[in-house]
């Protein structure tokens, strides 16, 4: 089959609606919610499996990417990572990570509808560095969520805990 | 924010067509592959972290739910997992692994024009056992190939390998 980009996607029919993709996003963000809770405070910022970054640094990771990629997505205005970064440091306690967890949370839901359907299908520089449709980079966004998050289950794996279900997004 | 379950669904913008949600996934598809490639073929049918299942019992998992998910959406006629199991055990090799890979990908890419945009909405119990929206339970076979993939690359890493960057889709 052979399919010019434009009608790969628009003229073809809808598998997913905006709002629909939100409570997916937020569904996948109250799982890892949960697995950051599962952790030990002690464990939270200091085990790795094979070398890896620590549970918390990747938890940084999806904090950094989501709602910061939203805004500029919605002002097109980037920061760099660094700036972001700088925004969002990695907080010393697993009742902060949390905290911040739920602020970018809120921030999520607040930006969501201010993306237009047209925005959606244009190409940006998400954080100046990577181009590309504006809904795949969101995609590439829970993508990467659901991606380090299923490392931290088998941190809790090696580490004796229990995770929780994957499909428990309530 | 209050919706009735149909205005998300139908009522609002496009997000994902139907072909850019096929594309994604078999850029997913491609990218699981390189995991499994990776892998060193003993390493493959037995090395995990933490208890868990070997990376070829992982791939089994996506193989078995993907491409027969995808034929009871199409056919309404359910096999049950131990159906499933029948018709694809386990291969022996890594080689005959990527194969089943390989024509299971192609089945999805047969299957997946004949699903109907009605059908999306429809609600269904898949392998008789999970009931929910078609496009939901399509959702899941995917983020569960991440979820599952993204455990593949600790394995990696604790054995020493360097796993293909997450965003290589191609």
């Amino acid at each position: 089959m052979v399919h010019t980009e434009t009608s790969e996607l628009t003229g073809s029919k809808t598998f997913l609606t905006q709002e629909a993709f939100l409570q997916e996003w937020l569904g996948h963000r109250r799982l890892t919610r949960k697995v950051i809770e599962a952790f030990p405070e002690d464990k939270l910022f200091s085990f790795s499996v094979g070398g890896m970054r620590t549970f918390a640094a990747l938890a940084m990771e999806i904090i950094r990417m989501g709602a910061p990629g939203l805004r500029g997505i919605v002002t097109r205005k980037w920061q760099t990572m660094e700036e972001v970064e700088q925004e969002y440091p990695t907080p010393p306690t697993k009742k902060d990570l949390l905290d911040l967890w739920d602020q970018t949370t809120a921030a999520i839901v607040e930006l969501w509808p201010q993306i237009s359907a047209e925005r959606l299908q244009e190409t940006d520089k998400v954080f100046g560095l990577y181009e590309g449709k504006v809904y795949w980079s969101i995609l590439y966004f829970v993508d990467n969520e659901i991606h380090h998050r299923a490392q931290g289950f088998v941190y809790l794996r090696a580490l004796g805990i229990e995770p929780p279900p994957f499909w428990d997004r309530y």
